[in-house]
């Protein structure tokens, strides 16, 4: 590699967060598009990359790290910007809503968007019913907590949770495509709205808009993709 | 508080995994109940301390620590054990393992355990019956890490994710009491079986065995808890 990082990604894919918290911090990257049409991410080379066959993937001198948050995590430690510091009094509070955000808002969003995983084909619409008030709840604790401008989520200084997020409240509205998406008002959480419309004028945020053709306003009122490559599904 | 930690726990519940952790790193702490029979983690209380209600709570000089795996990694960091350091060469593969065991192998078992809180009740046997095989694919790929022996899955120098993945394994074998688990059989991961062995003889077992009544092989060949107090569903 001719920099430190490559990126495995496909066009407003959870790779989106790994992006915009690359450009933030500054670093020097090379992307590798992996081709959805042709589900490539199940392909023998991509999977010694990532068993699980998820985007993204980083490689990094220590090898490649899958997981959204163990990569965010990482790079933050690693270049000591965007979280607080192992030994700072504000860890404690970034750590719990970080695997809260992995495990509980991230991981109900993936069953959300793709419940065929979870169960069989004909209760897909009962378990998505199911979810979303599940998210409205994650949402309004996450309101609750912005409310309160915790350093970890705050649009001036943003740490890779905020832009982790950010990126879910944006495909709340954007997917799936063909289902009810009524649940969702950014509206509904107006100190999560303010801070993605602080994060929307950022240069990541121009950077990824550019990269991925994710529209002028991918945060506050995002729309489709057009992407210069690949494609988001 | 007498010892900087007051860990919030029932009798096998998520904060098994919590005791495990800080007795393998001798650290003191204090317990307190929250009694599950009165849904005492729903109370005003226990919500100030987390407000989704989850087991364990952790609290600490830096306030009240949720998320299992938030409580293990600042624990970790903050007493230089049981985990790679930040700097260390074994850090990325560590974060990328713990966030899967979270995010993946403990989401999907708790849907296992409660899909009540994700699908109408008329739904839940198929929701379970789709999890099952997702829980057996994570294992396999858990047993291929623990195959190559990796450090932080070694059970004579244990990491916190090494205690975390033995509770999980633990309560297949035990919940839903009044479900099928015939899905499960440890001998299918020998490498892991290896592991819980290999723990099952340490000073950290023998404690939380005592203290919360586990029986005398708690991970190998799990009996459902005797507790001197609490109750644990």
């Amino acid at each position: 590699m001719e920099t430190p990082y490559r990126l495995h990604y496909a066009p407003d894919n959870a790779s989106l967060i790994i992006r915009l918290a690359l450009e933030e911090m500054g670093l020097p990257y090379e992307t590798v598009l992996v081709n959805r049409a042709t589900r490539e991410q199940d392909s023998a080379a991509y999977r010694a990359l990532n068993p699980n066959g998820l985007i993204p993937v980083l490689e990094t001198p220590q090898g490649p790290i899958f997981e959204t948050a163990a990569i965010l995590l990482w790079l933050a430690d690693a270049h000591g910007q965007l979280a607080p510091a192992p030994d700072s009094a504000d860890r404690a509070a970034f750590l719990k809503w970080l695997f809260f955000t992995s495990n509980t808002l991230h991981a109900d969003l993936r069953i959300l968007f793709y419940p065929e995983l979870y169960i069989a084909a004909e209760a897909a619409g009962t378990l998505r019913a199911g979810i979303c008030p599940r998210l409205r709840r994650h949402l309004s604790l996450l309101d609750a907590e912005a409310r309160a401008r915790p350093g970890w989520l705050d649009p001036e200084h943003p740490s890779v949770l905020t832009w982790y997020i950010a990126c879910l409240l944006r495909w709340m509205v954007l997917y799936p495509a063909a289902g009810d998406r009524s649940w969702f008002n950014l509206t509904d959480t107006p100190h999560l709205q303010r801070i993605l419309q602080g994060l929307e004028t950022r240069p990541a945020t121009r950077a990824a808009i550019a990269a991925e053709g994710l529209g002028a306003t991918p945060f506050t009122s995002p729309a489709y993709p057009n992407p210069p490559e690949g494609s988001a599904t």
